[in-house]
């Protein structure tokens, strides 16, 4: 059955009207590869579109071949019309922002090649108007290159300090180290050179519309905030599901890194920060990051005793998809075949602070599991007592069951909503519950003009807010509590739980949960 | 701007299935009036064809006039098909119901009619092969007729006792009383020769979906009951609005009576104890009935003093509605020309318990105001702390404004619904807050085959439910609570503040709320 929650909007919403154009010098990095064509320029564009990027900023594309603006300009134009989110691309209007488009030969190890780059910023900014401009730069390259290109740039004098250091930004894209040891080399390496407000750690995913209203719908709401906590809630449960494998020769990398660095130590606990922190005194990104980093800190395993009481670490078999049978992880192409990587990690954890002490998390993400999906889902306390049946029915036949809990999904992707289960009565002579479902679908909502998570970010950083990246303290906290499982996962005692492609993870995934009578939620995505 | 939350039902309903068929014999008092015609027998026929109702039971007319069974049946066909809750009555369906149905001439006050009344229930429910039956007696008839009803039917020897009392269910219909003392007065008279739980006070408001849900969502849902108590909740809001004015005459019965007696007294007190109750042990009519008691017994004046300082009698003036010109009360038909009849009354009350001490309760009711709906409205407090901004546009021109409370809405009618007001992020490059609404409609989500509210009741009295029955403890406390309004209503010192017909009231009832710097909801009915 399905029927309509009306949604109401109070007022309409304007056309896009004037926003506040901002300003700075953008350089990319590594403008040769695929994220600058397919993400970084169609987001830029998009500013530029939109007006929230002043007219006459330069962008800078700096790699090692050698390439003249016009080239560089040209094998852009197909990706913008492509990726950008707009409804078309006039002629006249991308010749006016190819204008801004420029590009630099660079080799990253060149410090001479660094002095003239800075000459080259110099004049585009002179010719643009702009004097102290703010600079971005942006690392599309391999993290091996953070450091070296951050080196460069600082022995060309291309690092401000002091009162001017908050000028240059630079933003850089995980990983962030392999493990606790790596990213604090990684931090000391970039910390020598660089003030931890010069940097941007981006994590895509805090781009997106429904994570940054996880924020607003807690603290700009008097009726949400009171439930979440360990009085109301039973547990939390966080999926980060993929239905893709190693798709394009991608289990070269992945077989170095796995769900767990790949997605869990980043992404997945960033969500779980949102969703558990308190609420700061100031939105202002340092009170943010202040709370995110006491969550962090607060994090402890589900159970005591070794990681394998509460984590489990498993990897896709060959199984049929869709009638189609699908590699396993090991058949896969550039895997080893005796491979112990992990494409699937669940753990069990808490926050071991006042407002979620007792309440477990439950966390997941793996490859090839059955849906592209992710979602954050609190489930709340039954009521105290059970005053009505409950009915559910398929079909024309009707059972009584268990009382439904009440939950709050926030669902992040793929299509970006808020959905509150709570149960209502069943029209008719009794007094019978039926569970229903509210969706607040955002596309449906807004329309489908939803900021692209990059156009966020990019903003973001050339505003100088940090409010949506990871600070180098927080980093730490994440790799520390995720140390023991990665120690076991890299142990020769560990052997990953097979799970069949396509399903939702291996038989200890389950057990994780169902172990204390609770059970994982099949992610709803079709609503 | 108009989008859509989606709602899903977790599982589909079945068509009308066989529920379980009850028995008992019915007779109605006052078998030739309208509301005989036009909801008590559409019901009782609704009821038998979705086979709530044993389809041998005897339905008995009961009036003064001379009509055969076959006249009675006659003349109720029409009503039928036009008000019963099904999509065409066949002539072969009503030919099997009318058989049902029968016809008894009879004077109320005639003892010996009285008793070949009972020969006649005793011979119908033989034919039925009934035995023992219960019998429900619905005293459709005027207030002033109810006590020789029932003392004929007493001294017709029609009233069991001891073990069988239960099995005669009397139901009357408001007015009960003027005032507290002839409330009472009924309620000696009565229960001379009934027993409490022989006497069925009928409220139709309580038959409704809606207001039978507001007992489900609240002790059937984990995430909402935490919320209602004054920790949370700024104030609520519980409005009765007709847009009518005294049509057909009813210029009469309404100068004797007025707002206060005749919808606050009763339907507004009734959503008040279900919206403020504490839940109930176990969901059985005497302790919910318990519990609202307890509701009305803790009613105080929202203020110290007089009435006049908590309180508000209006009566509606000569204005202009959509270009028409309508008459103000005093030119009303029937109303005398100097009246001073309330035709509104609005009041500021409190509710002395531990969860509710502190909360405002205002309440009002009306004729001739802007539109026909019944709500309550949960005014939750603000966040502690306003870290966003908010913003409201109307058209291309936003403005940012104050933090918009959380707001619940259970909407009696017209369109029975729940609606929840909450903040949402604005899509785009800021944090600011952007005002929603998720309207949950009865209708939409169970299609339009929510029984109707004389259906549920009178299921209710066959059954021998008393849940969604007045009290007569509770009828008591409701008449105290409101005594000293009445009392200033009635006296000399009154006049009643003039309002335009089509407003929302006198000035005072604005002042009444906006005292404490809130104002009254524009209540919505086209979401």
């Amino acid at each position: 059955m399905n029927a309509h929650f009306e949604f109401r909007s109070e007022t309409t919403f304007p056309a896009a009207g004037s926003p506040e154009a901002s300003e700075a010098t953008i350089a990319i990095f590594g403008a040769s590869g695929d994220l600058t064509a397919r993400k970084l320029i169609p987001a830029l564009f998009t500013l530029w579109h939109e007006g929230y990027l002043a007219d006459h900023v330069p962008i800078v594309g700096v790699a090692r071949r050698e390439k003249t603006d016009e080239e560089f300009r040209a094998e852009l134009l197909e990706p913008v019309r492509k990726h950008a989110r707009v409804d078309s691309v006039s002629d006249e209007e991308w010749a006016r922002f190819a204008q801004r488009l420029h590009y630099h030969q660079l080799d990253l190890s060149d410090v001479d090649g660094f002095a003239a780059f800075g000459q080259r910023l110099d004049t585009l900014e002179s010719e643009a108007g702009m004097t102290d401009a703010n600079r971005v730069v942006y690392l599309a390259v391999a993290p091996h290159l953070f450091e070296p290109s951050v080196d460069s740039l600082y022995q060309a004098g291309l690092v401000p300090t002091g009162d001017d250091a908050s000028r240059l930004r630079v933003v850089i894209e995980k990983p962030f180290g392999t493990d606790l040891a790596s990213a604090r080399q990684l931090a000391c390496d970039l910390g020598r050179m660089l003030e931890e407000r010069q940097i941007y750690r981006i994590d895509h995913y805090l781009g997106k519309e429904t994570v940054q209203n996880i924020l607003l719908f807690r603290f700009g709401n008097g009726i949400f905030e009171p439930m979440l906590n360990r009085n109301h809630v039973d547990h939390v449960q966080i999926t980060v599901a993929e239905s893709q494998g190693m798709e394009r020769g991608r289990g070269g990398y992945y077989d170095t890194s796995g769900a767990l660095r790949d997605v869990l130590q980043n992404h997945v606990l960033q969500l779980l920060c949102l969703v558990g922190m308190e609420p700061p005194s100031l939105f202002r990104a340092e009170d943010i990051r202040d709370e995110k980093l006491k969550v962090l800190e607060a994090l402890r395993p589900g159970r005591p005793g070794p990681a394998s009481e509460w984590a489990v670490g498993g990897q896709y078999a060959t199984a049929e998809i869709d009638g189609e049978q699908v590699n396993g992880y090991r058949e896969e192409d550039r895997v080893p075949d005796d491979s112990r990587r992990e494409t699937f990690v669940a753990m069990e954890c808490r926050i071991d602070n006042w407002r979620w002490a007792g309440v477990p998390f439950y966390l997941r993400t793996g490859k090839r599991l059955p849906q592209k999906v992710t979602e954050i889902a609190v489930q709340f306390k039954t009521p105290p007592v059970n005053l009505f049946t409950t009915v559910e029915c398929d079909e024309e036949i009707c059972n009584l069951v268990g009382a439904q809990p009440n939950q709050l999904v926030f669902r992040i992707q793929p299509k970006e909503a808020i959905a509150m289960k709570f149960c209502t009565k069943r029209p008719g002579m009794q007094y019978q519950i039926h569970p229903v479902t509210m969706d607040f679908h955002y596309d449906e909502a807004f329309g489908d003009g939803l900021p692209e998570a990059y156009e966020r970010l990019l903003l973001d950083v050339i505003r100088g807010d940090s409010t949506l990246f990871t600070r180098s303290d927080e980093l730490e906290a994440a790799w520390k509590f995720v140390t023991p499982v990665l120690d076991w996962f890299e142990s020769d005692a560990f052997q990953p739980a097979e799970y069949a492609a396509g399903s939702w993870g291996p038989a200890g995934a389950m057990e994780l949960v169902e172990r204390t009578g609770r059970a994982w939620r099949v992610p709803r995505t079709d609503g």
